[in-house]
């Protein structure tokens, strides 16, 4: 039942295109995420993305794909090409195209210069090239990194060029891409909400809430979009008025959201890491972690949350039985018996480094991650996750897949939600 | 269309172009798989492709992207539009093009039919609108799904239509396309060489190799691909006989090999982590991990690898002081006259955790990764590493980013750089 979120062909529509430059993409080295990147983004303030196109590194190439775009569309992304080496033509085509000059940009210049003392080293002739930028452009400020964002006006449309690495772009996008946009073009109003959920799969929600989607009103549309144990549904409703349809979808939020309450951890950009923080802080609570086959991977997830120092003490990674004993003091007695991969064995780790690490929850993994080490009891794919809190302690095994990295994401993952749910009261 | 001049490199070149149907796309759900592992396949038979196209399910919009890319490309392969309920589009478009009538095709239908019946289902009218196809095609036999790909000719040039579910478009690629298409093409041979270096910035390497990179024969190019502290240098040479530019490549990577080699660490698809695996396992070494604000995140990078169990055996991630001194015995005076992070803090992360968890090697990470915690003399982005080998400790400051997640992974690689150069006698 996935619905695509076709927007309504207003007049007042927007249409754009998005041009990637990039050997690497048509050789098939590297997925082209950043179209999908800027079409999400673009989608999300009402902007119609009709085409991606990505091209070679070669003048006429580009110059051909910018007209051709130029003749359909009110808004052509361009991404890629600037980096500071020699086989970068594209500023000098987008010149050729404005019928513009390259200038030095004072304040440009001015960013590489720090840019590069800060970072120990000096400016070269080749990072001078970088603050060269077309006369007729207005800069696009890029703090993170060496090559300027470019936005051009042209026949009542506007070309964009940014950077080719991913998070330079992102950085574009969000900080002056996005807020330019909308303060340039009327759009109709798209209203979207997310409904985060983990650990029910697609199918098991669907059929859940089977009734309630068939009942939606005609300019609402629901997408599943899975990934990693996590199901977001998202709700886009389009329409003339923003409060009204702001107010039609939270109504239908309210009367969906009882149907899969214990699966839900957030919604729109809330992640389920920073969830788990939240939760950590408002209770008042710590935590340590002791992993084995995530390796680290647990530890990671609660560390990439701003602020997780507040309640994250530390963790162990316990990666051979040595260190599960030594370190951790899990019975060698235990390890012999039942094995690292057993209930026995992760109930003792989370016990353990919940006391040695002084903290009020301790979490453990403990599993067959593999490509190697699979048995027929243990096949790869079986982990076993647990909590403990000095009350209680749960433990879970997990069925999961033949691939290794999957398999640590996974887990975590799932570990972070066992922990959400024991904090929301529904473990 | 100004700019029609395409100009071919070699006249025997087979140019190919991918046309992708599907919204999914252009609403930024789904990445573009599909063309880049046509992209991979057409590459490794010397096929060059020279651009990606995606667009909606439109009739206007696949014939217009049809004649568009026959005007240019000698091969063009369309994915997508097939399902069986956006069966009529995409045929009946191709049905217009090509001036072709649908009719059933008996062996497609027979197939259908056994499908159906292999799932226990009856033939609908849905499915028996899949055995149709235009006349003018060779049906190319889907065996593993319901839509046949076809194979069209048109004024020497051929058109491809494939469906857009990944597996059967490459059962489809493998089993079908790529053998016809060695047997009807003559085509030139393509080789890559990519040289992978860590710790020098893009403009630094090109600096250094710049009298060769200006030296390389016309049939060689490269490309420059950064991604974190990571630089690949991408040689694609072009040419009639694969051993003459096999031996041209090598010899070029000969030649700019000795002018940066303390920063390359691997050739084509080596990993970083993988390569510094390989390393401890050749010089038998054993190796830990001592983390504060990477957070796990090395020891995550260590045992992504397969086997890592072999060399790692295990880590702490000292988040708080308390950690670190109780679990880790790093000095309470160190700490409170240095400060976590400081060179003296990190020395004895390094050294403590190669002692207490008895391995040849420890490394450790101590730092400010943000967004708070910064101040004039640590500003957010500061972070020392170390490594420790029992006869001397290492350490490095780096001046990182704002970015919180990005300092996280930037340290981490940097201290599998460091184990990297020390293990290969580079520091």
């Amino acid at each position: 039942l996935l619905y695509l979120t076709y927007l309504l062909d207003m007049t007042t529509s927007i249409y754009a295109e998005i041009i990637a430059i990039g050997d690497e993409v048509l050789f098939g080295q590297t997925l082209n995420t950043n179209a999908h990147f800027i079409s999400n983004e673009l989608q999300k303030i009402g902007v119609k993305v009709t085409r991606h196109t990505v091209i070679g590194d070669k003048q006429e190439e580009i110059l051909y794909a910018l007209s051709e775009a130029e003749e359909r569309s009110d808004l052509i992304l361009i991404t890629g090409g600037l980096g500071p080496t020699k086989d970068d033509i594209t500023k000098k085509t987008l010149c050729i195209f404005f019928d513009s000059d390259l200038i030095i940009n004072e304040d440009v210049l001015n960013h590489l210069t720090g840019f590069m003392q800060k970072r120990g080293r000096e400016l070269t002739e080749t990072n001078r090239q970088q603050a060269m930028v077309p006369e007729k452009c207005q800069v696009l400020f890029n703090v993170i990194g060496t090559a300027p964002g470019m936005w051009f006006k042209y026949h009542k449309k506007v070309i964009i060029s940014m950077p080719g690495v991913p998070r330079e772009m992102q950085y574009l996008m969000d900080n002056e891409v996005i807020p330019k946009l909308k303060s340039q073009f009327k759009m109709p109003f798209i209203y979207h909400k997310i409904i985060r959920t983990y650990g029910a799969g697609e199918s098991t929600l669907s059929d859940t809430i089977e009734s309630w989607e068939l009942g939606l009103p005609e300019n609402i549309k629901l997408a599943y979009l899975p990934t990693y144990g996590e199901v977001k549904l998202r709700l886009t409703a389009t329409g003339q008025d923003l409060e009204v349809i702001k107010q039609q979808v939270d109504a239908e939020v309210q009367k969906v959201v009882p149907m899969i309450q214990p699966h839900i951890f957030g919604y729109d950009d809330e992640e389920l890491v920073e969830v788990v923080g939240k939760l950590l802080v408002e209770q008042g609570k710590t935590i340590s972690t002791a992993e084995s086959c995530t390796g680290g991977f647990i530890a990671h997830l609660i560390t990439q949350a701003a602020g997780s120092s507040r309640y994250y003490q530390g963790g162990i990674v316990s990666y051979s039985n040595e260190i599960k004993t030594e370190q951790l003091g899990v019975n060698p007695e235990t390890l012999m018996q039942y094995g690292a991969v057993s209930e026995e064995t992760i109930k003792e780790m989370a016990e353990n480094v919940r006391l040695r690490y002084k903290t009020d929850i301790g979490v453990a993994s403990s599993g067959v991650a593999g490509p190697d080490g699979g048995s027929p009891e243990k096949p790869v794919g079986t982990v076993w996750i647990a909590f403990a809190d000095g009350k209680e302690t749960y433990t879970r095994k997990l069925s999961l897949f033949p691939d290794r990295l999957m398999n640590i994401q996974f887990a975590s993952y799932s570990v972070m939600d066992m922990v959400r749910r024991k904090l929301q009261g529904w473990l």
